[in-house]
């Protein structure tokens, strides 16, 4: 963990490294996931069984009855990670061609921590409705959808839509897997500063689709609106800001939070809080050490830009920050949603859910939370970190549960069998990862 | 080979087996295929690399520079095999989801034999329009579409509109596959019975998908259309028929071929011909040993229904065929799609193609032809069977110089490059195959 041990020269060069070792390895392999088969090929007489002839009797049984074609496909385990790459990390709209690389990137992950088949889609239009629309054209192959960096406002809309609309789950990372993530950071920070979630206040920095969702999100595992004070590019929200259409988030919360009214930016907003969410401008300076001097004692402070906190954590610290979270690996507490998508898709794969509720995705929270809690939180653990193995399976059994009990899920499955589903599958993919390699189907660079 | 020795009755019965092992074996799988990783997972370190930050670097790359989406991504590898389930093998309009264990197989034929990375996406509409926006619309992730089981007459429009718009090669298995090696069967089959393709006289039995891609693929290998008569469910095409929409191919032919004026029905239309090329209703007794009989001496007899032929080989030799190909793998002289198309896109892909091109596709099956001449052509051995490797690879090169020749290919390659890297890809697939059955990854039933 870096911490202050470096210099912020050192620290920058530290996070050009994986970039360098990308556009070396990246022609190396061209392409991080390839597509093989998972049914057994002894000679040349099975095709007559896997392609024609044979395949034609169980097309037919899925004609007769629909929900067979979970029996005789793969559809329960495919995910596309759709992208029109209008928003593809902090590099803006660099189109679709170059947002590849991203989410095949996104399926590796897909497969290695949480054994789900993900392709990756990437389309080539700008248009929200024509984006929707593509995607319901597409749900026959498919067992759920992950959105994938589009451009706001329109990522709200077209999430909304499609989960009104699609008959299989939809997920958009950017701002239900940023939600879960963060929210299991936050249960964490405010029992180690002694504080509750439903008596905090809290100032959130940017009003993007992290934000937005980490708000919504928040607001239904129980903090009470009125206690956040939320600032966009503009200054804090409050009921006089007349500057959102009626379809905008942001219209509903400058009705329902600050209900103190506070006017201002940052500074005015974090004065005072317990609590700072912050997923704005990539720093350093962005919020500054007198603004986090500001908040109440025993603050907590998630400063999650990236590449660069929007202040450094050491300098957060020093300020009187008691709990800080980043986005990035090399600090403490790394709020990274790859400790939350794939479990939640392996448990709402593995009950056949028909859609991810924020309900779903609340219990994934907690379930983070309580891994991490498990082994121990302090101030520089707050959250579980990707190469702790148990955190995806538990996950995937407390949303695959939770997907039952709403009655959203197409099977039933006991805790147990929900368990031994998920570690079976998450532990294949990284053996089967790791064959390759040994076999030299993957070479070493 | 089965020939006369097995009873109708046994023959009907071995042609159930495949569907029976097919029920049995599709839900023990559940799918044919799954996405794993084909780069290096080291450790969690290597995250960064494949995703962000380091991901960025080749986003950027590609974004200053489009065509490095080739060197960054799977993209050159990737194959979308598209349905809207309306014409599934002979099972007809079953709708996408049910034939998605069709994609998923054919997905598996085309890493087992030709190394590609396929995908099935079934759509969920049969509106042609949509069909076509979609596909552009899929385009960023693929570098080449197999259309598949789509209805007629709109598989022609879907397949000339996407042709002409899309920036990567389309190809319709159903009409183009079935025309190379429908083609190389006809190549050798002549050369056995001592005459010349310029100078045969051929009927054609129906008029679909298969039969309208044969003729076309025939006229620019060659064959004279005159010497050609068609018949399609109302009979024998000919000057005076009326009854088409000029976008009709059949319209066209009505006016190139049959110069003779020909009348009537099927056996009009055999009667005398060299070569009957029969892709029309399932037998036996779509085609009658009296009409075989009235064809020209050592005559030629492709009758290409599935699952049963238009007549059975062995009546049809009885009236005196020389040389009968079926489309069944029970019989000699198989004329089966999955030689033509693991090869075709095999070399279509490495040289990262803009389209096929006909060309291309008659000069594969030129390669079929020879593959099978090198071995030793015969009456019961005219076209290669799926089990001799070498001709996978011999059609990529044979493809990929083509493609390179008429100047449609990104990359230009000697013959032993292309040689070198058709079967290292195809080599790779199917040892990676074995490999994950051997280390029980894919478990044998």
């Amino acid at each position: 963990m870096a911490e202050k041990k470096m210099s912020v020269e050192e620290l920058l060069a530290k996070a050009k490294k994986p970039g360098e070792d990308a556009m070396k390895l990246h022609p190396f392999y061209k392409g991080k996931i390839e597509v093989v088969p998972k049914c057994c090929v002894r000679g040349f007489d099975d095709f007559a069984i896997w392609y024609t002839p044979g395949v034609a009797k169980p097309c037919r049984d899925i004609e007769t009855n629909p929900e067979k074609v979970f029996e005789h496909t793969n559809k329960a385990n495919f995910v596309a990670i759709i992208s029109d790459g209008t928003r593809v990390l902090g590099l803006g709209d660099i189109g679709p061609e170059a947002g590849l690389p991203v989410m095949e990137g996104k399926a590796l992950l897909f497969k290695y921590l949480g054994g789900v088949d993900a392709f990756p889609i990437c389309l080539d239009t700008k248009d929200p409705d024509k984006f929707i629309e593509t995607c319901l054209l597409l749900q026959p192959s498919f067992g759920g959808f992950n959105l994938e960096d589009i451009a706001q406002p329109k990522c709200f809309y077209i999430l909304d839509e499609l989960r009104k609309k699609a008959r299989i789950p939809v997920w958009h990372d950017d701002q239900q897997g940023t939600a879960a993530i963060t929210l299991a950071g936050l249960i964490n920070a405010v029992k180690i500063v002694g504080k509750k979630l439903d008596e905090v206040k809290i100032s959130m920095v940017g009003a993007g689709a992290a934000n937005t969702a980490c708000l919504r999100v928040m607001i239904s595992a129980g903090v009470p609106p009125e206690n956040v004070i939320m600032c966009d590019i503009n200054g804090i929200l409050h009921s006089e800001r007349t500057d959102f259409e009626e379809t905008d988030p942001r219209y509903q919360f400058c009705k329902t939070t600050n209900k103190e009214g506070r006017r201002g930016g940052i500074p005015e907003a974090m004065k005072g809080t317990d609590v700072c969410i912050a997923y704005s401008k990539p720093g350093p300076g962005t919020i500054k050490p007198e603004w986090v001097k500001s908040m109440a004692k025993d603050s907590v402070l998630f400063t999650c830009a990236n590449p660069i906190p929007e202040i450094w954590p050491w300098e957060a610290k020093e300020a009187g920050a008691k709990v800080v979270a980043t986005g990035r690996g090399d600090f403490p507490n790394q709020v990274n949603n790859s400790i939350g998508f794939p479990g939640i898709f392996r448990g709402t794969l593995d009950v056949m859910a028909k859609t991810i509720t924020d309900e779903m995705c609340i219990v994934a929270a907690k379930e983070l939370a309580k891994c991490a809690e498990d082994r121990g939180i302090s101030e520089n653990y707050i959250v579980p970190r990707m190469d702790e193995w148990e955190v995806f399976p538990r996950e995937a059994v407390a949303v695959g549960l939770k997907a039952i009990e709403q009655g959203v899920a197409r099977v039933k499955l006991s805790k147990e069998e929900l368990m031994k589903c998920a570690e079976e599958k998450i532990k294949r993919a990284r053996e089967e990862t790791q064959a390759l390699m040994k076999e030299g189907f993957i070479k070493l660079p």
